[in-house]
């Protein structure tokens, strides 16, 4: 297949389209680097030293024969651009992770909140509208998150997107319906992930438009089969407050002694994915692509779930790790049960790694090899979600003041 | 009350701008004038003739010694400026109507789709992010449409916004949830309304934003009590096949003594409520704001329902005209039932106008004076709501070659 990786850079990006291209796919990253920008912007780096995305390609190619090919054009503010891409190379599918996807980076300021707005929004709908304009039946595959759902303790097992419900007719009768599951974002960009699924929904609807949507959940790991092949093919590896998700955060504190930081109780429930079954899923997803005309098919991409204060316990086991309690940046349940059906990849032949396997040592190693680079003044989260709330935070670049470290 | 009335040179802006200033608020209208842009593009004018913002509020003045201040700013593209504004005048509601509005319109091409999903998301998203970033508590009153619920014959009546369901635990009980109206947009724009429920949903729930949405039907009429005090206050009135509305378009062609143009079986129900109801409503929603922590207030602004063949009739009874069934330009189901609750705006005390209350035949009246204006050629709907579409509508500027005329 001809396949069109938005976003292919990035941290899912660039892993997703090593293991299409080894599969024999003809891939065409693009891409506006502003992941690269904001590291820029934010002063912080990747834990892995991070070619050039040429180099990157080049080396790809040296090793494996294969072509990856770049394409330098922002989705969302250079519609024309992208169409003209699209009607000269018409891919069989598009896979879009296009857009910030930094819960706590969407809240830093005004500004940021309204570039998550502005770009992903505008990202998703660009190529949907330029999709139906050039009459081009791509299977569009998108990145989406667990966090549409919301952790809102409702004591149900989310199902894959759609939620079946009871409503009462006009004669008395309770009637079935299978509705979108109903939004409840915990951040502006979770919400842009939510105003996707809309989009998503009238683009099926009015246009045929044939979309996977992939609620994913919180992604560990940094390394694929692909990405081990040449020392310069390494994937990124965040750890700062803003980037940074929470597993790789304190794989990272631990390897290089820094306290393991739980926001809160830590007793939010969150879903896992190793990066491995992250890419494995996507292979999955298009190669079992809606009809034309059907709506859009969801799929739970995630693995397992845990508590962040387990996550911070089986860490500090692994490695003697001190545990931090700080105060929690973010606006949310302080405690928050969460079953999360994920059926269709287990029926597709997902085999999915979990935390049992092994691979905490893996990331544990990458983290030491590379200790050198980390910014310890960066690891703090101090993004607010609230102006209320940002006067709580304390900024503690060396972990020596924490409050309670048990 | 300091009142911000973003969009205040629009349809249902004005009429609510001179109705609130008659009520002794101070009124600063905010637009950019986008509208009157969009006549020039489309080379369409309203039936009535239409001043200058300027020369409108001049003429309030001149009449009842009241100002009304009026701002050119761009809420979509000008976040800066829109926050300073805010931070200056501090107004204790805004009344937001400063959205691209015809379903047509935003339907017609790829350009047409981005603008109308750009500007909305974007107006609509500075103005909450510059209230939280400003810590300011002002009331934000927005117009939403009934078209956020689809038309689509669950065959229960469509309750004010939120939805009461039934959903399954893990215990095997079912418990009942409140959750926002599932949303079924018929067009870019409605869906640009859905996008908007959701925006207000997160900032209310994270920042503690006051907002009342207002899902309104159609409306019809022109006049309200303050356009009438002067002839330069006359509120505009579209006849076009994009602006133009139902019930509006059918007086005007009966005025004019065109075929009324009903696309398909005409067995779509709508809502309906007349302008003169709209800017009572929206005082009642200003006068009656939620409390800081609420949820969004939604309010279903609207008085009746009718099927669009029936107002047909009605208007071909009262005028003689003849209706012609033409394709329908919509991607919409050809039939549908709806029942609308109103139940809180009654409560309020609005005592609804009907179409039974005489005023169809002044907005006949209105259209007879100036059906010199009217360019036939631009009566037809024209904006196809998908490729397929398009070939099916038929150029018929007079209205000659209808196919079917009774």
């Amino acid at each position: 297949m001809r396949l069109a990786v938005l976003g292919g850079d990035g941290f899912i990006g660039w892993p997703t389209t090593l293991h299409l291209s080894a599969r024999g796919h003809e891939v065409h990253i693009i891409d506006n680097l502003s992941r690269r920008w904001i590291d820029t912007e934010l002063g912080v780096q990747s834990l892995t030293p991070m070619d050039s995305i040429q180099e990157r390609t080049r080396i790809w190619h040296q090793e494996t024969g294969r072509r990856i090919h770049f394409h330098l054009i922002d989705l969302a503010r250079d519609y024309e651009v992208m169409k003209r891409w699209l009607a000269d190379h018409r891919p069989d599918a598009v896979i879009h992770f296009a857009e910030q996807r930094a819960a706590p980076y969407s809240m830093k300021s005004d500004r940021h909140k309204n570039y998550t707005v502005n770009n992903n929004v505008n990202a998703s709908h660009n190529l949907l509208n330029a999709l139906v304009e050039l009459d081009l039946d791509a299977h569009l595959v998108h990145l989406g998150t667990m966090g549409v759902y919301g952790y809102s303790n409702v004591g149900a097992a989310i199902p894959e997107g759609y939620l079946s419900v009871g409503v009462e007719t006009l004669d008395g009768e309770t009637v079935s319906q299978d509705i979108l599951y109903p939004a409840n974002p915990g951040s502006i960009y979770h919400m842009t992930k939510c105003l996707d699924q809309l989009l998503f929904q009238f683009y099926a609807k009015n246009d045929g438009v044939r979309i996977t949507d992939l609620h994913q959940g919180i992604v560990w790991g940094t390394h694929t089969d692909e990405t081990r092949v040449h020392l310069q093919l390494i994937n990124r590896f965040d750890y700062d407050g803003d980037y940074g998700t929470v597993l790789n955060r304190f794989l990272i504190q631990a390897a290089i002694g820094h306290p393991l930081t739980v926001h809160g109780t830590g007793g939010q429930t969150r879903a896992f994915i190793h990066i491995q079954d992250s890419v494995r899923c996507i292979e999955l997803a298009l190669m079992n692509p809606p009809k034309r005309g059907d709506k859009v098919k969801i799929f739970n991409q995630m693995t397992e779930t845990h508590r962040v204060r387990d996550l911070a316990r089986i860490v500090s086991e692994l490695t003697g790790a001190q545990v931090a309690h700080l105060p929690n940046p973010r606006k949310e349940a302080v405690e928050n049960d969460l079953v999360v059906r994920n059926d269709q990849f287990l029926a597709l032949g997902l085999q999915p790694i979990t935390l049992q396997d092994g691979l905490l040592s893996e990331v544990i190693d990458v983290a030491r090899k590379y200790a050198y680079r980390v910014d310890r003044s960066r690891i703090p989260a101090m993004s607010a979600w609230t102006k209320d709330i940002a006067p709580t935070l304390e900024r503690d670049p060396e972990g020596k003041r924490l409050k309670s470290v048990s």
